[in-house]
């Protein structure tokens, strides 16, 4: 275990193919920064659910906001374990075994429990951060909250107690004697991107899309 | 309620955005039928875990494979609260407001417990309906599992008891006064495709890439 690494418990642990597993923070925090969409997952009594939603990390911490009103986010800051799993799917591993199929894929998961942000300014600028990691640039952009707004959207920081990543690359890989099976085998590619800007429909036409929304 | 929905609990419920929640299997199975990366949430203890896996529907079914090993499935065969998410995100809706940004998506959240298939024919077909959700033709093409490898996978099927899906499409909705702000505003679409396959590289060059991979 290095300094920088998060220690391994019996819950961030991976063990089934323990060779993909990482627990330094660098390839954590990476992962978390690439996506946008993370799986928040807590239970209630013994019920787990298991919720998409945006986030940004700021420092060692996972960011989640909504309505102040949200039941995941007022049963968060009561300050019951969270798990939050970002999964960026990189590719359809293809071997010549039906066995052997697999994903290039790298996902972080992320356990902690969390409390609401109250502090105005912490508050904002969390919401910041959030709107940030979904579209850089955009935030300067757009008309800030104001007062009523900002009371009526909750944040709770998640500080990452225990965290690890799991990632495949790479090639399929199978069993010695399938290599000569005439059989196509390799990776399809899995490729998420921006497209075409598509204007709201009460768009005034004289407004130009902005520098940050050039996807090609 | 329709006779084909899904029944409203206290869990599946969609209380926030209520408007964007539907029961009906038609759009939870469109959502889950479309995916092939699920989430899977359950509880240790009072630790709650969110597990990326590949998965298919069957019927009133979800379907997980894995290692005989693995402890989540050995764990949701012995009865534990199950939820399992698969999200669809479609777009970044930019409203000229910072608050009323959102995403387009479709997520269906489903809720049950699950048992291992132990009879061999239903686990091999069960594995069959998760490579072709993955990639249609692939299994067909592929050399076949042998005993040994089904006995060392575990299949898990988790009929739906509960479920929902949660669906926001559409152009931002601003506030009324801010639809006069010189600010760009539409929808910002996210594209998930497959790139070029890139053959093994221990590929024999001879062996044509499958119809089933052409991409374009």
């Amino acid at each position: 275990m290095k300094m920088n690494d998060f220690r391994k418990t019996e819950t961030n642990q991976i063990k089934r193919q323990a060779a993909r597993g990482h627990y330094d923070r660098e390839t954590i925090y990476s992962i978390l920064d690439e996506g946008y969409v993370c799986h928040v997952g807590f239970s209630l009594g013994n019920q787990p659910y298991v919720i998409p939603t945006l986030y940004a990390r700021s420092e060692n911490s996972v960011l989640i906001h909504g309505s102040a009103v949200s039941r995941m986010l007022n049963e968060i800051d009561k300050g019951i374990e969270v798990c939050v799993t970002v999964t960026l799917v990189d590719g359809i591993v293809l071997a010549r075994s039906a066995f052997h199929h697999s994903m290039n894929y790298r996902s972080a998961v992320v356990f902690g429990t969390g409390r609401l942000i109250k502090e105005m300014t912490a508050k904002v600028e969390a919401l910041r951060k959030i709107s940030e990691n979904l579209l850089a640039g955009r935030w300067e952009d757009s008309r800030k909250p104001t007062d009523k707004e900002i009371n009526v959207t909750s944040v709770i920081e998640i500080p990452i107690r225990e965290a690890s990543a799991k990632i495949r690359r790479g090639d399929p890989v199978d069993e010695k004697k399938d290599y000569e099976l005439p059989i196509w085998a390799g990776v399809l590619p899995v490729e998420t991107r921006f497209g075409k800007p598509i204007p709201d429909s009460k768009l005034d036409a004289q407004i130009p899309v902005p520098d940050y929304l050039e996807t090609e």
